[in-house]
């Protein structure tokens, strides 16, 4: 990736955006965002991959994400969503729905009331977080990466990837990443950095959920508070090297 | 707090609406921004307060405090207003005043120029700094609260807390959350998420004021460089148990 | 400047807004960002500065810019435009070539690719990161600065500073400000503080580099990690005295 640095286009929410920008730097991808819809098709053409991120939508940014994500799926440039909140409102609930049906989305990263909701199995989100979602949570993500074509990755104390057929599931991180804003939005950011440099989309979305938790494993050996840790995650991340996942991921078929 | 986990929905500026989002995470509330017109009404009725600030407004944005806005005042929500630049120009004293007369706001947190503004007693803002207000700041507290019917939080080195007519002071606090961005809009946070626990929004407002300005306090003790200072504040804020309160808190009555 | 504390009014992007404001404060300066059409006239008349920043453009901000670039014309307060990402878009082009033809702008801040572009010598900027520029740097800077009667500054290892005629060369600076988001808006802002404070624009301008130079310097001497190195980059700013830049800029002529 460091080699390619490639450019990783976001649409996004206001609230964790630099933490996104800065992320996506320290893996050693380039960031940019933008969203004027006189601006988006031609900007995501130069980029390796695209980030649709819900967590603040409004009409027109939405409106900006169609015509980011045609120009994107007409290039073959992997478009990864994060459903922020679908779930916690009807319009949250609609727009994801809306990407899904009139894009090609490649990956979808959700928490499990997300995806639960999405795969329509019953999920619930309060605001932006989690309540969980209804029966098996493998099921549910095969359930919507089969409806969709999309590779499905649900973060979680476990995460799961898989297209439907292959599924990873990820047990690197730790729980000081769910106290900070932001960890979730940072895992999109990821992901998609990573879809830009690598192919398969299950094995890439799981090396990015690894390297994302050892950054959160190493970072808790030195801060605990949660702005500390914060810092030390993203700083971690920077340091990381390609061995690391080799000899610290924990990745393993269900 | 910790135990109901109170949803804290925010309608605020995107300069530090990061350091919202991190410290009523940090308090043990959970926060959520949106501010889309199609979706605030139902947002907010799943929260325990809704904290308006008019920081960055724009006018569609403005639209959404007021829908959103009206669902808190039906729903028995409480809502603060921060009236971030009140005095500065006539478009944020405007707005400020339009929502105090269209909604029923339950706590106004501002600093003395934006509170000596909206009380009608001359009030001096250069940009989003106050100049002061003309005359008695525990007068023109007073006299905003019985006009408006809302509890009127006045920050500064001494806090100026009142419903017309219970008045605290709060002396907690360090001169180095004055050096930094963000302090007044995270301080509003907090009053949101005291205020979502506790009904007597004189005595949260006065604990959420205490709270911040003893975990100024503490970080004055790390570090005095001033982002560093934020990083150690929110950190503290993080650590605070209500015992702290106890033991720390400087409230009394004039 | 500390004795002033110009106001920098600020119509930027969202995402190092936070940053921006930061570093305006810990300089000795007072930020406002407000991009409202309604207020932006009536904000800026109180200013020292005014900065304007496409980082994240969109057709209203832009409209907003203009209002506000006008009455500050009027008023003879010094614009700095900053064409993030100018080159990459034709939107971004066009934007920043419309706001140098319907405004007078004081002072024009970019990256090399960005200022290639708007010198129409050819530049080229993928995202918002500059790939460099075709022929002699100096001559491109001179160029746009006689064709546009601002003074144009060029980041990069060696910044250039120029009116067309008076040249100068910083040399301050580390490798480790590349690394992270928002360095050369945090230096749009540090241009526009030192705008307000001194009328000559290319030793006011060579200032703000080299003191933002220095502090970054002096944080690679504490922290070698991004996100620390960022912090401590930010604190050393807030520590910068007069003498620093007698001492420490790296000021020459070509």
């Amino acid at each position: 990736m460091k080699e390619k640095r490639p450019l990783v286009h976001h649409i996004t929410n206001y609230v964790t955006v630099n933490d996104c920008a800065n992320i996506t730097l320290f893996i050693g991808a380039a960031p940019v965002m933008a969203e004027a819809p006189e601006e988006v098709a031609e900007m995501v053409s130069m980029a390796g991959a695209l980030v649709l991120n819900i967590g603040t939508l409004r009409r027109e940014q939405v409106g900006s994400m169609l015509l980011a994500g045609r120009r994107a799926n007409e290039l073959k440039i992997p478009v990864v969503l994060d459903p922020v909140g679908a779930g916690a409102t009807r319009y949250r609930t609609e727009t994801a729905q809306n990407l899904l049906r009139d894009l090609h989305i490649d990956i979808i990263k959700g928490n499990a009331g997300e995806i639960g909701t999405l795969a329509g199995v019953g999920g619930s989100v309060r605001g932006v977080d989690s309540n969980g979602l209804t029966g098996d949570p493998i099921y549910a993500c095969r359930s919507l990466a089969r409806g969709t074509g999309a590779v499905v990755v649900m973060s979680g104390p476990t995460d799961i990837i898989t297209d439907g057929q292959d599924t990873l599931l990820v047990n690197n991180g730790h729980e000081m990443m769910g106290r900070i804003s932001g960890t979730g939005c940072m895992a999109s950011s990821l992901v998609g950095a990573f879809a830009a440099a690598f192919k398969d989309h299950v094995r890439s979305s799981a090396a990015a959920l690894a390297a994302f938790g050892i950054a959160g494993e190493r970072a808790a050996l030195k801060a605990l508070s949660p702005y500390s840790f914060k810092i030390a995650m993203l700083d971690e991340v920077s340091s990381l090297i390609p061995k690391d996942l080799e000899t610290d991921a924990k990745v393993r078929e269900p």
